[in-house]
């Protein structure tokens, strides 16, 4: 029996990895369980940037320079939405539309996220299996001294400008892991969980948050580990590290390994960051160092095959 | 006080009297009531073809080729929704989709109908006043061999194979003219209403099937003149003829003047319908002859200029 792995993810550094996990890896060989607490209704569509994110990702198709939507994309619908006065906050490229369109009208048939999902990344040529954490609707709202912001207007249209005091997923109480999600995760070969360089308030803890995700990660007789998305302090990319900061948690690898001390077994932390494997083992989690930043696909291959190897090394 | 015009359109034939009329009437002096039987929801969106094709004609943002949509277009989305396996039997150019998207926002947001395209019309520098005929939805049926079809099933999707054998207009029944097509109506500047020459049966006819409107067109002392789609027996564009010739009427100007008996006081035919002129005014409607075939701008201007001045000489 092959192993198999699932890796968790959410946004463009779990997404990175995940390029990396899906060239060493076999199309059977890795599910990805991607946030959807990023989702949202925008102009009467269904978006889902985690989702897409990955799936153009997978597929070659993602924009290298903007971290998001499509390489190759045209812009012509947003001109005339502006020039109709319509809202311009969140870019939808030409192409990347008939994804949102295309999501919303199977949604609206009454088909899950999950099989909107399967047959998207299909058409796209992703070969790899992609699952919605849930088929619920999940939305993260992040609680700021200005008030609670959905998501996106927090993310996007504010670019993150508010100070963060603390986050709220919305629908979570009342949703279900997909029966999709519960088999990855019960799958006899299963041979460990990968917790991608992901921010952890806003692309990994809403996928711990659906009801029974933390249960059954701990509950696993495989390892648990996550690749540190912050390294010498700062991260990679995104708001993390700033996030950190105005929660009041010290911006480092350390404190991330923490936040997810309940579920973990190992943790890779980045060499700069070296001096704090001890600290992570002395949380009894265990630890590695590698290079976790991925600047080129060498990288990204590099670092799924050093976090498969620790896998295999403290199962 | 100025005098002032209705004009009833739908389609493309209509469009093209409109901006002849909107060339020498100004933006107070005619205002157009256009038919919404062509409505319909398409991925998610409201599409309203005739409203559509009568904006773009009259801001100047209309393509001439096509006769619909945008000059100026690109196709990203509709290339990228069929790769998707999307439905794409009715095209959407790229900044085309942002109208119906804004449209589709703004209804469900609470707007009316006639609201909507009051501002997409302004959005896109139409002076003039664009009226849907009601603000409650109607949709055309067009009943044919192979049973009934949603017109744009029949029109586009089927493109106009099927043999008609009648139609419905389904919510007519339970629609109203809008307030603002009653004020038009009640104008007391009113000089005259003129029914562009659009397809009778499917332009024309949803028009006169809201309640009220025969009534109201009946009740006006001014005159109400028509301009025949059909010249020579043909019709210059699209399926009139065609549903002329299923339907068992003659494919005549006459026949086209006899539809609209109930309502109409004066009837426009073309020169090479002249001979027909005896027959028309033989229904108790007026007659005139001119050229009522637009192929240039000032064929348009000039139809508008025939047409208000026969509306002054049977007033």
């Amino acid at each position: 029996m092959t192993d198999r792995y699932v890796a968790i993810t959410g946004g463009i550094g779990g997404a990175k990895l995940a390029l990396g996990l899906s060239k060493v890896l076999a199309a059977d060989d890795v599910t990805f369980i991607v946030n959807t607490g990023d989702d949202f209704e925008h102009l009467g569509l269904t978006i889902c940037p985690d989702i897409d994110t990955l799936c153009y990702t997978l597929s070659g198709l993602a924009n290298p320079e903007l971290g998001w939507g499509r390489a190759d994309e045209s812009w012509h619908f947003m001109a005339a939405l502006d020039a109709l006065g319509g809202e311009t906050w969140f870019n939808l490229g030409d192409r990347d539309l008939a994804l949102h369109v295309e999501r919303t009208r199977r949604l609206k048939s009454g088909e899950s996220l999950t099989a909107v999902t399967a047959h998207i990344a299909q058409a796209l040529g992703v070969e790899h299996r992609v699952l919605p954490m849930s088929n619920d609707r999940i939305s993260t709202v992040v609680l700021t001294g200005d008030g609670p912001l959905a998501f996106q207007h927090y993310f996007v249209r504010d670019k993150c400008a508010p100070e963060v005091t603390g986050f709220r997923f919305d629908g979570a109480d009342r949703a279900a892991l997909s029966a999709e999600v519960v088999q990855a995760l019960h799958d006899d070969a299963l041979a460990g969980v990968i917790i991608c360089p992901s921010n952890p308030y806003v692309s990994v803890d809403p996928v711990l948050a659906v009801p029974g995700m933390r249960d059954r990660l701990r509950a696993l007789t495989c390892p648990v580990i996550a690749i540190s998305p912050i390294v010498g302090g700062a991260a990679i990319k995104g708001p993390t590290a700033k996030m950190m900061a105005e929660l009041g948690v010290p911006s480092t690898a350390e404190a991330v390994a923490k936040h997810y001390r309940d579920v973990l077994d190992g943790f890779v932390v980045d060499r700069a960051d070296a001096a704090l494997a001890a600290a992570v083992e002395a949380l009894g989690i265990a630890s590695v160092t590698t290079q976790t930043v991925m600047l080129t696909l060498a990288d990204r291959i590099d670092l799924a095959r050093d976090s498969l190897e620790f896998l295999h090394r403290i199962k």
